[in-house]
């Protein structure tokens, strides 16, 4: 495996892979990684004939007061994780590679970035499609996979791609939870013990959301106050938002029918957290 | 030549000369094809295996009091000057097949965008930027050729295609002329013939401060002086602006030095015609 900084060496590289004939799956990542990348790694190793894992903590989608700085990052360990998962190249550009001198261009996904995180953290899916876009135009990949657990960047990725025309298939994978049901965060390394705790709360209610729907409970209302009540018993957990939604569209709903996206965010201390569920009924 | 107006058709037909080891060269016009487009085609068609013109009036480029209802269309004519200029297909797809449903991605060049043209025409390059970005993306081009008339959506496009690392090489070609001087343009067909001849100040203008600058003469404000003199003298002339600027970043320059730009926006009637020259101190 190697580890590559250029884009031109990365380009070199795909153009080789390419000409014989090869196809190439690309996981986009900020590394720190855990299982949930992993799980996109091996969808990739299993689906194309060449995987490459990007791995750059991306400036412009941390707001002023996020945490840019201190972002988890352990390049050695996620070669290492990579390797053993099957990853053909890491893709590990300096920032400056990125982004030249009097960068001036975004993309931005109308609308559907103003809501659930975009409210707080405004300019974030900005910052993601524009990055995203270009390791699109870097790799030219034939697949590019996402994590689930990001609902709202899957979301926003897949609108670009549709309305950019952007010839790569996006893929969604599911979320991948710890064994007590967290799910797998490279922010979770934050966690105090107490907060790591008490962050169960997540998944147990968006789980018991499920279990009410699957039990016949349509009127959102009632889903969002249980979820809601569940999370004001955790005196840790500060919530942010907690919405019901079109897993396709991101738009709203009155009732629950069709593909239904459970969605949240939650601070405890300093550490926001995410988590959803996606449910057909 | 071919005349294609499906998205899948025109791919497939860019996947078997790229098969077949051919290199491909993208025209974007809005069509009603004059010589300074033609120009474009040849200099194509030099430098490629296969050209592709794609003939598309752009509606996200227009602001709403516009002319994009009744901007000259004439796709009879412009597939004989196509086909007799060299090119292989015209892209010509409908609107609805560009804009999805539910269409809310944009790039957008910032800064640069604001001046000039961008001051009266808001959204104008963003339209530009985002239309350029798909049909890079539907083609992908080895090249692509764009008229230096227009001056700003050049450097949109070449700051599009550095900051999101287009792999595509993005050609300007001079700006071609009437014999008397006036820059080819689709929208010169909207003047009276008593406009016809007034705009003939605009090249007259800037011939002259390109004189002043051969000369010697390095302060901005007396060129300026001089075209304002000149098209002021033009009672039907209404000036949108006149500015010099650095030609490559569109960065506002103190005096004449370096690769200098003299573009301008002037109104007759209620046909807004653009002009420049670039000259190298």
């Amino acid at each position: 495996m190697r580890i590559i900084g250029s884009i031109s060496d990365i380009r070199a590289i795909v153009r080789a892979q390419k000409k014989l004939g090869k196809t190439i799956g690309l996981v986009p990542t900020m590394g720190y990684l855990h299982k949930g990348h992993i799980s996109l790694v091996e969808a990739s190793v299993r689906e194309n004939d060449y995987t490459i894992i990007s791995i750059f903590v991306n400036p412009t989608q941390f707001g002023p007061n996020e945490d840019y700085v201190k972002y988890p990052r352990n390049m050695q360990k996620d070669s290492q994780l990579a390797e053993e998962a099957g990853v053909d190249v890491v893709f590990a550009p300096e920032a400056k590679e990125i982004y030249l001198d009097g960068f001036k261009t975004y993309v931005n996904v109308e609308g559907i970035t103003k809501i659930l995180c975009g409210k707080t953290r405004p300019g974030h899916f900005k910052g993601v499609a524009t990055i995203v876009n270009k390791l699109f135009n870097i790799i030219e990949p034939d697949k590019a996979y996402f994590g689930q657990k990001d609902a709202q960047q899957v979301a926003v990725i897949k609108r670009m791609a549709a309305d950019l025309n952007i010839n790569i298939e996006i893929v969604a994978c599911p979320i991948v939870r710890e064994h007590d049901g967290l799910a797998m965060s490279s922010r979770n390394t934050y966690l105090s013990p107490d907060e790591r705790k008490a962050a169960l709360v997540l998944s147990r209610s968006l789980f018991e959301a499920g279990e009410m729907i699957g039990s016949g409970e349509r009127r959102k209302g009632i889903i969002l106050a249980q979820i809601l009540k569940n999370l004001n018993c955790e005196k840790l957990a500060n919530i942010e938002y907690v919405d019901i939604l079109n897993a396709d569209t991101m738009g709203e709903i009155k009732k629950i029918e069709g593909k239904v996206l459970i969605a949240l965010a939650v601070k405890f201390g300093t550490t926001r957290l995410i988590d959803n569920i996606i449910l057909e009924v």
